[in-house]
């Protein structure tokens, strides 16, 4: 990696904690430079507006999460996998950003990707990252046509997230969401194969 | 409603769409009194704060969802409803924020509910009554064990509503996705009763 990747690794980790931490309002070139470590100039000669920087955060956070969920597919598609495996899994996908950050910085990304059509391509890439996980779990524990139930399970554990951040919750509240998904989508009288 | 309600419902009206056009950064005293056609002195007298303001608009709008969500499960509870009928039903509050904004506004309260503990439970009212007007559908629809499959379909409502927002998809993605939920839910071997 070269020393100029780094310092907009730098800078991009910087936008994800700020975004987290206090919000897209609190992003500013100032607080970057700070948190980052390096000089407004140094930030402007890499980050010419507000919206590359947003767009690299966002593509900076999608590929660290397809590595990270790519390793965990190919894990799974290893052997079969279990419920309290499962959940092992999900319970590190809901308390990880892979940032370090807190999960509202997903969320603010959403919300910013909502009003930036430039973003849309990104956050579809994301989702279809989740989406590929999601098969290749399902698919272990059994769960019929794990193609198409995929996204709407990435779509229950992104609204299970959401709610249990807005309204103070635990992310056990998610994990015990999921699997009661999973018994709803594989138990009696639908037992998996 | 007294003069000074209606003040106050103009306010917390302008707030909701001025979040949801520009995000929670536009939402600042001169812009909401512009908005609501009132001056800097009557903003200030109806809302000291801004967290005054951000609480007033989330328990409003809670309370007009409350109303909506309401009147949709007693609808629903006076006879069968079918597929079709629920899909119409989802479509109205997938495309309808009940304050004629965009439904951008919504996420950006959960974030805000995300971090500010205050927000809580106004959140917490918000989703409950999603659960109440959801278990009616299911019900309806012949899910077994509506009560604990409620929540699960609320939060794949949420989640495939952000992500089509996010990735710039069209409300019957949303609708679509539902009625995949409620197949799985209910489809063969798995038959409604």
């Amino acid at each position: 990696m070269s020393q100029s990747e780094s310092t907009r690794e730098r800078i991009i980790r910087a936008v994800v904690r700020i975004m987290g931490a206090d919000g897209a309002a609190a992003v500013t070139n100032r607080r970057i430079a700070t948190e980052a470590g390096i000089s407004l100039g140094t930030l402007t000669y890499h980050f010419a507006t507000q919206r590359d920087l947003v767009e690299a955060g966002m593509a900076a956070f999608v590929a660290a999460e397809t590595v990270k969920f790519t390793q965990l597919a190919d894990h799974v598609a290893e052997g079969a996998v279990d419920l309290a495996e499962a959940g092992e899994i999900l319970g590190a996908i809901v308390t990880d950003t892979g940032f370090g950050g807190d999960h509202i910085a997903w969320f603010e990304l959403f919300v910013q990707a909502a009003r930036n059509p430039s973003l849309h391509v990104a956050t579809t890439d994301f989702f279809e990252t989740y989406d590929r996980l999601a098969v290749s779990i399902l698919r272990a524990l059994g769960v019929d046509d794990a193609e198409s139930v995929a996204p709407l399970a990435v779509a229950t554990l992104v609204g299970l997230q959401l709610r249990r951040l807005a309204g103070g919750g635990s992310p056990d509240q998610v994990v015990a969401g999921m699997a009661g998904l999973i018994a709803a989508l594989t138990g009696p009288p639908h037992s998996p194969a």
